[in-house]
């Protein structure tokens, strides 16, 4: 990593909502970016916010997007002058003896840039394979790489991880102590998003099984904000 | 429902990429809305857009949001012309024989509208609950009910789900027919976020234990676009 370590605080990063819970450590949003499959990403569409779930991938300190090159969100990425990318893992439910003090516990981050198109093939080839590794690592050496026609149906967008920041909530429910007698379980739920058996193409079935990395696909496990496994 | 079937198609929600995903029908949204978990809410902040999740729950023909009355975020929602709130549900990888017809299965809505903020003590409860309710439907009876001054702190909003549009991908990779004899494995790998065992406030050691529901937590199955399972 070139870039510093922390990154710079602006108004529209500085969470002030739960301050406790934010932090602009680099390592922290990679490791989070890293794990996480899909994004949120937000843009204007006829000057109103508009969220629309893509797959993204880190590309060094980049994040990177890609669209149909004639698409409204391509055209949108292309033209903004910041988007937002968020990247949203959720952890736990957290089950509270009051309704107030139900929660979840989550690790996000997000992102604020402007989008830069990807022009030189080499680069835009590049960023789609980090795009495929993102999913399944060891992927793009497997399959056919991208024609010269699909590369330029494709648009692809790097913004940088500068304007960014991440929120985290950890552990268990936070009570108020006259709650504490009730006759009422609280703790927490874990969540994980989880795969299940790889199922071959029914229209065309592949001749050769799917690698054991697919077999018992995860997503990497990444590290809560205080250095401990996550929950 | 007393609402209209089918949403009605404006220059927002008409979804113009791949439009044989794209769905205008309330009940598919409805049922991708109850059971997705979390939402992610895209609004304005200094005239950029800005992607937070938040918790949702559907509140009869409405989304409704909270957060605290003071929060930046509160203020946005009870303040901006158009929020967009957008739930996506992950179902599977799907692993092609080419890298660019790689793609995700999901699930998708997205809700365009102007908030409207709850103010009336019974209409917020009742809209507490439902967010209650929706992450563990029976919990709001089990806990204790929102204070006067929690309720003060709180701003509940809702969103009538008009403005909406859903897209979907389901089955396996659609691949180029020279791609056919590759020797690769092609298909899907399922994903489901799924819950694990409870654990209970290890600060303060419940007296019961949590019940079934929360033991064998899972979020309603919902159904895909063509009425079957999903897979």
């Amino acid at each position: 990593m070139s870039t510093e370590q922390s990154f710079p605080r602006t108004t529209a990063t500085t969470v002030r909502r739960h301050p406790e819970r934010a932090h602009y450590d680099r390592a922290l949003a990679y490791a989070i970016l890293d794990e996480g499959l899909c994004c949120s990403v937000g843009f204007l569409s006829e000057g109103r916010p508009c969220v629309i779930p893509m797959t993204y991938a880190r590309y060094g300190d980049k994040v990177v997007l890609h669209g149909a090159s004639k698409s409204r969100i391509s055209e949108a990425l292309a033209a903004q002058d910041s988007i937002c990318v968020a990247v949203t893992l959720l952890d736990a439910i957290v089950f509270a003896r009051s309704a107030m003090h139900h929660s979840m516990n989550y690790r996000s981050v997000m992102v604020f840039g402007k989008c830069t198109v990807l022009s030189e093939p080499e680069e835009k080839i590049e960023a789609l394979k980090c795009l495929v590794e993102h999913v399944a690592k060891g992927r793009w050496n497997r399959v056919r790489t991208p024609s010269t026609a699909e590369l330029r149906a494709t648009q692809v967008f790097a913004i940088p991880i500068d304007a960014a920041s991440v929120k985290c909530r950890a552990g268990g429910p936070i009570e108020d102590p006259s709650d504490l007698m009730a006759q009422c379980w609280a703790g927490i739920v874990p969540l994980e998003l989880t795969a299940g058996e790889p199922v071959s193409d029914p229209m065309h079935p592949p001749a050769v099984e799917p690698d054991a990395s697919l077999v018992e696909y995860r997503r990497v496990p990444s590290r809560s904000a205080n250095g401990k496994a996550r929950q």
